[in-house]
């Protein structure tokens, strides 16, 4: 990025003026940075570049750009240069960059693609099959592959014929039988320490950790990440490989992911292109929608309020205190459901530890309640026409709310998660607003209760 | 964690009885399962396990246990096995597991490997100069180190020569000078492709992206993701390597900083261990300290009641309108810190863009302030008494609130930002307390406007 905005000006002229310096350009910086500046140009700039270049030196960069500068730029160039790029992209790349293309041009390029390479149109097909946050989505068939009959030399030399084409997936071979099943890995290290002529099964791993196709990429990131694999195979239910998943791609997964559940928590919903990218209309859809559902749970808190009028009416100033209470049960509830949810992310709590969980959210928000409760009540007698009941009452009222906040907060993510929802759409304002109702039925109740005389003494009962 | 479950209890009763078994489970179970198990045993019965196999086969398994569980059971074991053990983990498990005990422990087993493996020594103290979350301490000073003067056959030999050793940091070979200056890196893919004679420095690739070692660890991430790298280079100034980071550990780094910023967001202070093991008094000082910081803040919304008090009394029923709107205005505010620390966490937000944010929030706000003002101008109209200039206050004053929710919910990460202060720390609970108080503020400010003739009739100005 810093590059991009560094060298841009300069660079862009460059590119623009003489697209040969591409290839030299190629050599010093990073495709990475290059797919930078080419995302900075406009869409028919960046088209027109593209298609001047072999596709062997466009494909580099355009498998760089983001989906939707892909998007973009396609359906300015001819379907017959893109294909030509598309055949020599990475395979994963391939099929991300066709599955965000509208059907329309994605299928005149598919057209393209089936005449310029047919097995990598084949590929796109394959790929296209599982949805998009599945294991089968995310993997790549460009991996080296041999009979677990060959020996060592043999092995080596397909990873060196591998090598040849491929950047990616050189350093673990498959050894699959005359069904595609997979019967062992033999890592390059394996084979370099072995003699070349001994038989490849004899050093193949097969204690082999894998996934399947239909197995959500989160899990396959906490499966590649817990056993330390740079590469993991995604296998069907006969063991037959489909294909290979590489740790890059699970660190795009796992940071869209975060993205997408911090979205959640802070009560938006997951806006799946960058801030800037947005469209207004888009957020006020992914913003409004919970807006309009907290406000409405929010509503509540008036019903209430105004239920309970005669109560409020008797003790004079008290009111002015709900906002205080409940938010402060909004922010224990908060705290409980943030831990919760992200132990559960993580994998460090499940749904079964609910029990513990109650009795240590309960013991806890006993003790923040008490703590809580403490400074309220020397708050309150902080002024001195307020009666020390009504200082015990705002006291034992945050006892009460700090407890129901952390139970509450606590639970509902794992009764989300029982009943298959994402936990983390129990955003944090849902629940703070729950509470906030609760909040004000303690508050009462404990008024009537601390301050019953005053409140009879108003005819209220 | 299943298997450690399903076959937990026959697993741990092998483990007990009959130690020599574990080296045949090793071949058939990951060490990360076996590690699992381990850690389930109470710590005398781990450390008794642990001492009586051979070093090389406890190191795989004591370096992936977690650190907490490494602390419990080291000082129950004799120095010597555990500085045996020592000397077969990998340097950057290693030098985790020191700087994770106590001073008075690790020293005692340090000296003890000085004994047994200096050079490991030496390497303890190296890492451990930098700070915990650093590339430094991140760092593995296990990798290919050759000339730049020998030819591809030999750089081979030098792979091989370490891979005897060594499971990590085969597939790239670092070429440094005579004053360990990082000159280029080849791989082995570029190794095995190219002719055995030609000299290494005909395909060195120079150049190089690499980190500091005082870099943070989540730049660190960032650069390796965006690279698509498996290993980094640490260079100091003068480019010397002083080791190597692999992408196992930034899986686990970009997770528990997630971590981290899900629980600032929430209004806890990171927990550093995992729910369960975190004790009842850690639980009580990391929330406490924010739930009193937030309940403080709140004070000021029943300062701020009790000051309008006469508007209050002048419109009947407004005070149990005041969560409803104020909370509005909290959401709106959480979900706009919520997209912009998120945003400057990945990077696709800078500070210097806060103009643009600024005007984007303002008209977000303005937009979702009219859309939620109508839901409760219709709202209010529903009770028969109030008046439609009751109903005009509620509408405007959550036009108001909305768009200064956006705003300053927006605008504080960034200002965080650029004074050098993480914005995760912005929790969004307190960015709602902040808005709170701001929104009583604009309701008793709107209702004076709207409804002066009713507040001039009660007496109030």
């Amino acid at each position: 990025m810093r590059l991009a905005r560094l060298l841009g000006p300069d660079l862009k002229q460059i590119l623009k003026e003489d697209p040969d310096e591409v290839r030299e350009l190629l050599e010093e910086i990073h495709p990475e940075d290059l797919a930078d500046i080419v995302g900075e140009l406009d869409p028919d700039e960046a088209a027109k570049l593209l298609a001047q270049l072999s596709a062997k030196d466009a494909a580099p960069i355009f498998e760089r750009l983001e989906e939707d500068e892909q998007g973009e730029i396609a359906p300015l160039m001819p379907p017959e240069s893109i294909a030509h790029i598309a055949s020599e992209m990475a395979p994963d790349d391939r099929a991300d960059f066709f599955s965000g293309l509208p059907v329309s041009v994605g299928d005149v390029i598919l057209e393209k693609l089936e005449v310029v390479d047919p097995e990598a149109a084949e590929d796109v097909r394959e790929l296209e099959k599982w949805p998009e946050t599945s294991a089968g989505h995310l993997m790549t068939t460009a991996y080296v592959h041999v009979s677990p009959d060959v020996n060592v030399r043999e092995a080596i030399e397909a990873v060196r014929a591998h090598a040849e084409d491929h950047q990616e997936n050189v350093y673990n071979v498959y050894a699959i039988d005359s069904n595609e099943k997979l019967v062992g890995i033999a890592s390059l290290r394996d084979l370099l320490l072995a003699s070349p002529l001994l038989g490849l099964s004899e050093i193949l791993q097969t204690n082999i950790i894998s996934v399947k196709p239909n197995d959500d990429q989160e899990d396959v990131a906490r499966r590649m990440a817990r056993y330390d694999l740079n590469v993991i195979p995604v296998l069907d239910e006969r063991d037959v490989i489909l294909g290979v998943i590489t740790i890059d791609d699970i660190i795009d997964v796992l940071t869209a992911e975060q993205t997408e559940d911090v979205q959640k928590l802070g009560g938006v919903e997951p806006l799946d292109v960058p801030y800037f990218k947005t469209s207004f209309l888009s957020f006020i859809r992914k913003r409004g929608i919970w807006l309009v559902v907290l406000f409405v749970e929010e509503f509540f808190t008036q019903t209430a309020l105004r239920y309970y009028d005669p109560v409020f009416e008797a003790v004079k100033g008290a009111a002015y205190y709900v906002p205080l209470l409940i938010s402060t049960g909004g922010n224990s509830g908060s705290q409980s459901s943030t831990l919760i949810i992200r132990g559960l992310a993580v994998g460090e709590i499940k749904p079964r530890d609910w029990w513990r969980i109650l009795v240590r959210e309960a013991v806890m928000g006993l003790s923040l309640g008490v703590l809580l409760g403490t400074i309220g009540f020397g708050r309150v007698l902080m002024y001195p026409e307020q009666h020390i009941n009504f200082a015990l009452t705002v006291a034992l009222t945050l006892v009460g709310i700090v407890m129901t906040g952390c139970t509450v907060g606590a639970m509902l993510p794992l009764v989300l998660k029982r009943v298959g929802v994402d936990p983390a759409t129990s955003s944090t304002p849902f629940i703070a607003s729950l509470v906030d109702v609760i909040g004000i039925v303690i508050f009462v109740h404990v008024a009537k209760l601390v301050m019953a005389n005053v409140i009879a003494a108003a005819g209220v009962h």
